[in-house]
């Protein structure tokens, strides 16, 4: 027995550099560890993983995986393995972990709801059901995240309002619910905790709630500069959104350039010429950069790094075939970025450019790092 | 064997919500678990603990600590035992890892110097020794931390200068040295890994080298504005300043305020009164607020808010006699306070303020939690 205790234990304790890395094809999540270029594990029966996050608990035990099959999976980062299954709904959108890491919470498409789930016992805490929508139902749910406090944010699709539920209170009262322009299909929070922004379908507006004053209502901010306002916008899911130093940057697809908007007013300063039409735009742990992927056949596999004080292109980089997610090691010596076209993950010197290492995989998506267990908002 | 195998799985799986406190008495590490409110482990055999502080290897494998004793000790952090000393200096100040977690590097005041390890096998890779000072011994080097880019960054204090070492290329080249006025004795880097900012012994001045432009030297700054350039300025340990929203926050201690300085220019925009002679200012995560500790046994009980936009004070909350060290859990959730004089560790409630666990442990001092392997400059 005594082999076996070292093996786990090292696993465990080599954590902080392993990523899981969704393969979409298969459903399944590889695990990869960025100090040793290898995988170290595979984990699957997770379901449709198709747009799947994944959070992780603050102490490191766990790992949250919502799926579109409606299956909250829980992950055990010591031994790589599922370790609980819940069927909350038939198809979940998004996962959040409160602040003090007692919840988990899953929005949902069907039935439409948020479902709270003690973090240890993966019991079922608290529904929250909407009203009806056009159809009857009760109205989707979706962009939960954690706000500080305690609370969870979330926003109603057919019956458009943002949700702020006190999680750290007996019986999760509903602290404030804020009307929003109609069909939301996204949100995110801002990474200070302050502000919730939601998307609009087939909209060039934005809707922004001071969540330091939901009582105010939600401002409308419209990405459509003068130059731009026949042009149709199409937003991007808003995880694609960065915020560095005093900006918000958006990927504006169909535009091949980013909206720099002021991150307190949330009114477009500037706006930054890309290569091709953008999809992801990432933060550099730093704050000094913006990395942003593409889309199209001609530049997808390639990423441009912006400086976010000058805002402009300072360099570019081919990483592989339809570059699906990056993500950074969260000291941001290295790159990680799923090119799905090549069945690659690739790691790539932040300094250098120069590529540290390949690891084929199997149709590479969504890249999610224990690093997130202490963002607020992830 | 079954049991133990177990036991040791959830360990180490509970790393994320456990922080290791000085007892500076005993020169021990008392392990406590934030989500278990219990100390779970103890290691001694440190040598001397003041003023130490401990880093962690990206992949949350190790903890490292050099001690004044001039040992450089290894952590593992799934045993939470001791695993591996070295003896790298009759006394060393201060600990860093490299952006790319290879190497673990010390910097020493007897002999004077800057150690470099490999973090894995604790085999010195390098050892920098900077001119002879005015006793004809290697100057003393201080406040090294890790920049972008695999560098690190070092003070000389008998001879004045800003080392930058490139770590990440063959030989360990000296990328720069920047000369700055007398008497360093502390430093620290900006969260963005731009700036390094250097105090110096009984003078209101500090010195700053922007890391992208080394060439230019170091700018001089006085935090001494009109209204106290007369007053001798003790600054304190820069580890003890805060870098939120657009400001750097400076406790002046003897001047019972917060110098608050503009984040680029370095220049004093304002001043924050506050209740008594502040030791430390430490940022919430959200960036949204700034925590104060006291000195003198009027105020060093308690703790003030500072909000870091408004620049007011908005609460104060009384923690325990001597309060030495700040800390809080990632997301924001909670402070943590280390009260020497009550020999107590507490946890508060960062939202309501309200105390969530008290432990007993033997005169109490630093704070460190595994997510300083996540952070740049830690």
């Amino acid at each position: 027995m005594i082999p076996l205790l070292f093996t786990l234990a090292a696993h465990a304790g080599g954590l902080g550099s392993r990523v899981f890395v969704v393969e979409r094809a298969s459903g399944s999540l590889a695990v990869y560890d960025v100090a040793d270029h290898a995988v170290v594990g595979r984990i699957d029966g997770f379901g449709n993983l198709a747009h799947a996050t994944m959070t992780f608990s603050p102490d490191l035990r766990w790992g949250y995986v919502a799926t579109r099959s409606g299956q909250l999976s829980r992950v055990d980062l010591a031994t790589l393995q599922r370790a609980g299954d819940v069927a909350v709904s038939h198809n979940s959108i998004d996962v959040a972990i409160t602040s003090d890491g007692r919840y988990v919470a899953t929005a949902e498409y069907d039935p439409g709801g948020v479902t709270l789930l003690d973090a240890q016992t993966l019991a079922v805490a608290h529904r929250v059901v909407g009203p009806a929508g056009p159809d009857g139902k009760p109205t989707r749910m979706t962009g939960i995240v954690d706000a500080p406090g305690g609370r969870l944010v979330f926003v109603g699709m057919e019956v458009p309002e943002v949700w702020v539920l006190d999680a750290a209170k007996p019986g999760f009262p509903v602290a404030a619910r804020v009307p929003v322009a109609a069909n939301p299909y996204d949100a995110m929070i801002t990474p200070d905790g302050r502000f919730y922004v939601v998307g609009h379908l087939d909209s060039p507006v934005v809707s922004v709630v001071d969540l330091d004053h939901p009582e105010a209502g939600a401002r409308r901010v419209s990405l459509g500069g003068p130059e731009t306002l026949s042009v149709p916008v199409k937003l991007p899911h808003l995880a694609s959104w960065a915020v560095a130093q005093d900006h918000v940057f958006v990927p504006l697809p169909g535009e091949a350039r980013l909206a720099v908007l002021d991150k307190d007013s949330f009114e477009v300063e500037a706006s930054v010429p890309l290569r091709g039409n953008p999809v992801y735009a990432v933060r550099h742990p730093s704050g000094r950069e913006i990395w942003v992927s593409f889309s199209g056949e001609e530049d997808d596999a390639w990423v441009q790094v912006i400086d976010a004080e000058t805002l402009e292109v300072t360099r570019e980089v081919r990483v592989g075939r339809r570059v699906y997610h990056l993500d950074f090691t969260p000291r941001g010596a290295a790159l990680l970025a799923s090119a799905n076209a090549d069945g690659q993950l690739l790691v790539i010197d932040a300094a250098t450019l120069q590529t540290i290492d390949v690891e084929p995989l199997a149709s590479p998506s969504g890249i999610f790092g224990p690093w997130r267990a202490f963002q607020a908002g992830l």
